[in-house]
């Protein structure tokens, strides 16, 4: 009997040379199966993987022996049966990512899962060399999620062939959306496999407004058959996240809201391992409403990053914040951002209880820019991103909550995870603080960071000191310190402070 | 006959010892004045002194020959008559300050006026020493307008004792707030004549939550006699503007939103000069609403200078936004930005057609900080602020507005003056520039401005590129270059551009 991890991918695949023979087998021939674990049943789709070739994926998510039945509308596939063990997950598979504790994220097997992720909309698309690059390039980089696209990308910096076309080629040459190319969607699986095994979601997008072939004005049954299939083939890896889309709201002329609420449904009914599913904007003010109950966090492009913890009570989701814009120097105003302003924007959103993506657009003779096409980095901010995961992922593994709304956060960013507080003072350069800090006496340890230098050193804790500040003949705090202790600070910006009770 | 110049300050003096016995004269005696310059009257509330004198001063606007007649409510000052000429204003006086093409300020002569302010909110009420040291600052600084409360301020920094106090006191030793110490306001006064020597706004602040003496805490019957008898003082210098509070909403348990406006409109009734007047707001939320009629600009606190052109469009009146915190190092979250982060919002507010406030707040040890006290200018952003107000004088005397909501106005900051279009980059560094740059064929002088080093040079002029964007299969910008031309930059931050048609 087979054996798979939990979690890992079962396979089976079926050859079915009459049933590929009829019409069109990709859309004509149906093609599911049912899978058991006791009395626990789950409707997984199958699909054609061309030249007579059907295949079931499914990622276990239980231990036991499953077995499953298939149904077809055609008889070569229908009532086909099969079996296997899933076993204990192994080294480095902690399952699907999922939503915790409501702002935050965790694997399946309870390890925590920060997303610290990156943007590299075609890499799969490029020359096959440079796909390595990008892989070995990924590995040593601080990111553990990606987000990506399905098809190929036109656009500034982007004019050059896409590796595959994503359908098959009609006789007179055209592109036939109802027939996609196994070997472009192999492909793609293949480098998702890759992605897992790098421990790396695969943040999946499936529309985008960047195209000269034709994939964004699909009809939009031809738009769900695609989803359906593309489900049908990656929604067995424990690694992936559904995107909607990059800009949905430059695409809403032609795909209008409600063709964005039915593909939420969509994936919904055709992904039985219900991944996280979100969908990114354009206009800063344009995100979608993701209070709806079918996102599962909230994917947002906007620059203004303090607002952090606002966006993260108006929508009650773990918030991510792909694209505050990224680090590099191209003419588009949101690709030309100093490496300093992006590690600033990281500190400030993390510390406001969201998460934040990273992306790099510098200038290359070659247009090989990172955000794209991936290859190799070339900035200074992923070594201070990678400072500042290790930071987190030590210090605050089950995320950070915002001090609360009676503290200035709308100038210092700060939150607290478990017996921790973070202070980021960013373009501020106090050299005595207090305010956030414990307000109970205690013994704490108190570091100091320079988050661009990269550097941690004790911080001198000096005593409390009662702010003299008085209203209208009542003083407000009621004449006691507001903190139990004191931090001296070098007065110079980019630092942090990192306080923990011992 | 007296001569008076026009906007400046036409005084008499009238001996009354009967009325000075009466009651408390400064409640129980009313006097006014009725001014005329042919068949125009104006009405003129007088005021006061002390010790049986009381004053009327008033700004005449117009060039003739002007009489007065007195009304009181005791014999001794009422009938009074007098006769002055007003003549042209002579060099250095531009009348005061008016709102101009509804976002701008002007001088009543025509003259441009850009308010480049700085805040000493309680400078009048240090040593005389520390006074004198406070002028010669500001004479040497680029501020042409000051924040100055007339109350003295007890709070953090601002123990010390007040130069004088505000009210008489009783022969128990407490404070009559009911009867003014003639002295302070005299004090008051001569400074405000100091600082309109020097070419100085004086905003002045009426009410504060920062108190000890019981100011913050008079009745309203006191509270509007304290701004009549003010109003009646200095209504007559033409370098006034009336700031009705400094946080007004962290005195609204006592003085609510009614009181405001009813003290707007008190000013309405007492000065004849109508100058500019305006409210703080402490919670950057928590701004006044600016579009009632009696509000003629939009004062604000808020960090968030991105927003300011937003702001301009809510409000539709000139905007400045006081308090964008202030350069320094001390614990208060307002007060620690560095000098940098001051001219980057400068830069920012200015460009997005706003105007801007400067506060410095570095720890001293005799707590002698230039935001309350004034004395000496210790920061870096002074230099800076300087550059940049020349800038604009020589090459946007009439304003800035904002680029159109079509560019991408809230990551690059960018205004148009005339023939004149600025762009400021900040925090990005793009090598290759267009968005925002004229679309007109012709012959442009175009300047690279380093904001902090201070330096301006010939910069590079490309050929136009045409973007090659496109959005589902159509090219979004017709295959035009969006402008005439581009730029190449450094790639480097805190860099602008200032684009001249020649």
């Amino acid at each position: 009997m087979d054996q798979v991890e939990c979690w890992g991918t079962f396979e089976a695949a079926f050859d079915a040379p009459k049933a590929g023979r009829t019409g069109n087998p990709f859309r004509d021939v149906t093609f599911a199966a049912t899978f058991r674990l006791g009395n626990r049943t789950v409707h997984v789709p199958g699909f054609h993987d061309g030249e007579g070739i059907w295949r079931l994926r499914y990622m276990p998510d239980a231990p036991g022996t499953w077995t499953f039945r298939t149904t077809s509308s055609h008889p070569e596939l229908d009532g086909l049966e099969g079996t296997f063990g899933c076993i204990a997950a192994g080294p480095g598979n902690h399952g699907p990512v999922r939503v915790r504790d409501k702002f935050h994220f965790g694997h399946a097997d309870g390890t925590p899962y920060m997303p610290f992720g990156t943007t590299c909309y075609a890499w799969t698309q490029q020359p096959l060399a440079m796909q390595e690059q990008t892989l070995q390039t990924l590995a040593a980089s601080p990111f553990n999620k990606i987000r990506m696209g399905f098809f190929p990308k036109d656009y500034e910096f982007n004019k050059n062939a896409p590796l595959h076309d994503c359908f098959q080629r009609s006789p007179d040459g055209a592109l036939d959306f109802d027939r996609p190319n196994p070997e472009a969607f192999r492909h793609f699986d293949r480098q998702i496999e890759r992605l897992r095994d790098l421990g790396i979601e695969a943040d999946i997008i499936l529309f985008h407004p960047y195209d000269r072939w034709g994939y964004a004005d699909m009809t939009e049954d031809q738009d769900f058959a695609y989803v359906r299939y593309l489900a049908a083939r990656i929604s067995g890896y424990r690694n992936i996240w559904w995107s909607l889309a990059n800009e949905y709201d430059f695409l809403i002329n032609t795909k209008p809201m409600p063709f964005w609420d039915r593909l939420f449904q969509l994936l919904e009914e055709v992904d039985p391992a219900r991944h996280l599913a979100s969908i990114h904007n354009g206009d800063p003010e344009a995100a979608y409403d993701h209070r709806k109950p079918w996102v599962s966090h909230v994917c947002l492009q906007h620059w203004d990053v303090k607002r952090t913890a606002e966006w993260r009570r108006t929508w009650g989701k773990p918030l991510v914040n792909d694209e505050p814009q990224y680090e590099g120097n191209i003419w588009c105003a949101w690709g030309n951002i100093s490496a300093e302003e992006l590690v600033h924007r990281y500190w400030i959103s993390l510390l406001r209880g969201g998460y934040v993506g990273h992306g790099e657009t510098y200038v290359h003779p070659e247009d090989l820019l990172w955000w794209a096409k991936g290859g190799e980095l070339r900035g200074k901010s992923p070594a201070r991103i990678a400072f500042l995961r290790e930071l987190l992922e030590t210090h605050a593994p089950d995320g950070i909550t915002p001090l609360g709304p009676e503290w200035p956060f709308n100038r210092i960013s700060g939150g607290v995870s478990g017996a921790t507080t973070f202070l980021y003072f960013g373009e501020q350069q106090p050299t005595l603080w207090a305010s956030g800090l414990p307000k109970e006496p205690g013994d704490y340890e108190v570091t100091l960071i320079d988050t661009w230098a990269l550097t941690e050193e004790p911080a001198e804790i000096v005593p409390a000191f009662t702010p003299h500040v008085s209203r209208h003949g009542e003083v407000v705090r009621g004449g006691t310190p507001e903190a139990a202790f004191a931090v001296k600070l070098p007065g110079r910006p980019r630092l942090a402070l990192r306080v923990t009770r011992r």
